[in-house]
């Protein structure tokens, strides 16, 4: 997606065919920087000093990870070891898993001599697919933007959470990729975008993406979403999602599930876009099931900034002592959940409504 | 209260028994720092410049600079003058209009020899009943908290937002009374304080009287809140109110409405505390008819804290151009509020449980 007027990926593999470029999102809005990643140690530090983030890029950055090790020790304990680590960065994330399993069942089937390619072509596959994924999702997504917008006759107001953009993934994103699809198709809308604390992905990464792509925008408090519901100035939520259950609960950016209650209460259409990876058929009870990440105390009591004179500078917010804690994502109950948007089609958070969309995946 | 051990108010009259002690609040939780006002000028800026915020404590404040201007000019011109000045600080703040007034028609019916005194007398009085108000709510909400402390016979979690606590008031405050009043008493008890973007009156006030109060608290992000409460970590909420319609509408900070909705999905009690002073017994639907303010945007694009230096910095957090929106309140509506804590007791937040206990200010 576009950046100052330029294509840009999230990750791309550098003119050596070894080492891999991505943009370093802890400096953003404020800064365009990429990084190199010459070995595992680096991918595996970019995903957890969330370098990278987002459960498609993770998943990328993580199987591109796995064949930077590949190229230094091809042995199985080197795999074994390369995967444990990469794997340890990100534990909510299930694509990591995803994508790391698929790359090391690749390679474990071959000749060590063959195994660096082949992780190599394995995780451009991976990263290839996002990409289509994310434009499918952004089609069908497109699809219910477009009716809202002709049923209402006038410009649409989207609430987003955090940032499910194509800073996430690979290309397109996925909540964001609807939105995208439908301004290049001429709908006219704005966007809502939350702030997203303690992070601030949506002050920082989904409003320098919209800002790119040229789409109408503003920045809110996290707070300020329910308030709008009330008086009628959203049409649409649509967030993405790290983990689904089979049974629809989606797990999201903390905060996700006070904007899925107010959109319940005022009767606005909220939507979980996201790829087939994050589904989890395993699981049939998100509150209850799903493991939720905690992140440092530090990412509450301290934020970074721009500072007039142009630095970067990191700021505490809280009183010496005072204790913070950080639970880095919630479950939204598929109650609350208008609809699944994935990259096959649009159906129903309900089990019933998945099974639609994935006969092939979901168990009875 | 208490501030490292020491006991204080927010604003108390200087050994002269002329000037007025304030803590300057844009200093906190980084810097306590006292401010000495010395006339009417003094105390005009100390409320401009959110050096006191709070409504009662913006009316005492009031109250002791139109004392302070009597002090230099005791004729009825000068009163008027100072009475102009003062209001126009806050035009919004009803509170300030109400202590003003109350002032001004002690002095007007005595002779100018003896208004100094009487002005003094009458800034103390306000200030003293707000004291009295305060504990009063802290003593009937500490009984509800009591209550459910004994039912769940362990240490309980109690949520609030925003800051409604003494330093919003001259003691005690009004979300927090019951919890300083609780803790006073030996309830075993631990607060999840919501950092409350975009001010952040949270993380910074609230959590600073806490800690000097000495009282277990954790700051968390505004989006944590419904997740804590899915997990059973929150026996009960307890915010302020900048007007509650005489139906139990509750106005407050922006965010306290998507808490409401989170309590009310996971039966956990919600209650508002709130003096008197802020039931509007005109409205009956606070979604549609109170005002909510807009604030500058500059409050979400940036924020103020304290570097590794020690140095207080404001930096930017958007990027550059992005818009940002700033509504300051939002109103929860009743049937998500348990129930109503005043100076006068406990009542549900209904129409008829309000008129239980204001048989003489509710009109049928």
């Amino acid at each position: 997606m576009r950046i100052e007027g330029r294509d840009y990926r999230t990750i791309w593999l550098d003119g050596d065919g070894r080492r891999v470029h991505v943009i370093d999102q802890t400096r953003l809005p404020h800064r365009l920087e990429t990084r190199l990643l010459s070995n595992c140690v680096d991918a595996a530090s970019a995903i957890a000093d969330m370098i990278v983030r987002g459960a498609p890029l993770i998943g990328v950055t993580g199987a591109y990870g796995l064949a930077l090790a590949l190229a230094d020790d091809p042995s199985d304990a080197g795999v074994d070891a390369a995967y444990a680590s990469l794997l340890a960065t990100r534990p909510t994330a299930s694509n990591l898993r995803w994508a790391l399993d698929r790359v090391r069942a690749t390679v474990m089937t071959a000749v060590q001599a063959d195994r660096r390619a082949l992780a190599y072509a394995e995780a451009a596959a991976i990263a290839e697919e996002d990409v289509a994924a994310c434009a499918a999702i952004g089609d069908h997504g497109a699809g219910i933007i477009g009716d809202i917008a002709r049923k209402a006759g006038r410009k649409i107001n989207i609430l987003t959470h955090c940032n499910a953009g194509w800073l996430a993934t690979v290309d397109w994103g996925t909540a964001l990729a609807p939105i995208y699809k439908a301004v290049r198709a001429g709908v006219d809308l704005h966007v809502w975008v939350d702030e997203t604390r303690p992070r601030n992905q949506g002050a920082s990464l989904t409003a320098f993406e919209l800002a790119g792509e040229g789409v109408s925008h503003t920045v809110i408090s996290d707070n300020a979403g329910g308030h709008l519901m009330q008086h009628g100035l959203v049409d649409l939520c649509i967030v993405g999602s790290d983990r689904t259950t089979r049974t629809g609960d989606v797990c999201n950016k903390i905060g996700t599930y006070l904007k899925a209650l107010a959109a319940h209460d005022n009767g606005v259409p909220f939507y979980a876009a996201l790829p087939t990876s994050t589904l989890d058929w395993r699981m049939s009870d998100g509150v209850r099931d799903i493991p939720i990440e905690q992140r440092s105390a530090r990412e509450v009591t301290h934020i970074s900034g721009k500072t007039a004179a142009g630095a970067i500078v990191e700021v505490q917010l809280t009183p010496d002592g005072s204790a913070a804690r950080n639970d880095a994502f919630d479950v939204t109950p598929a109650r609350l959940v208008t609809g699944i948007i994935t990259e096959r089609g649009v159906c129903r958070a309900t089990e019933d409504g998945l099974r639609v969309l994935y006969p092939d995946l979901a168990t009875p």
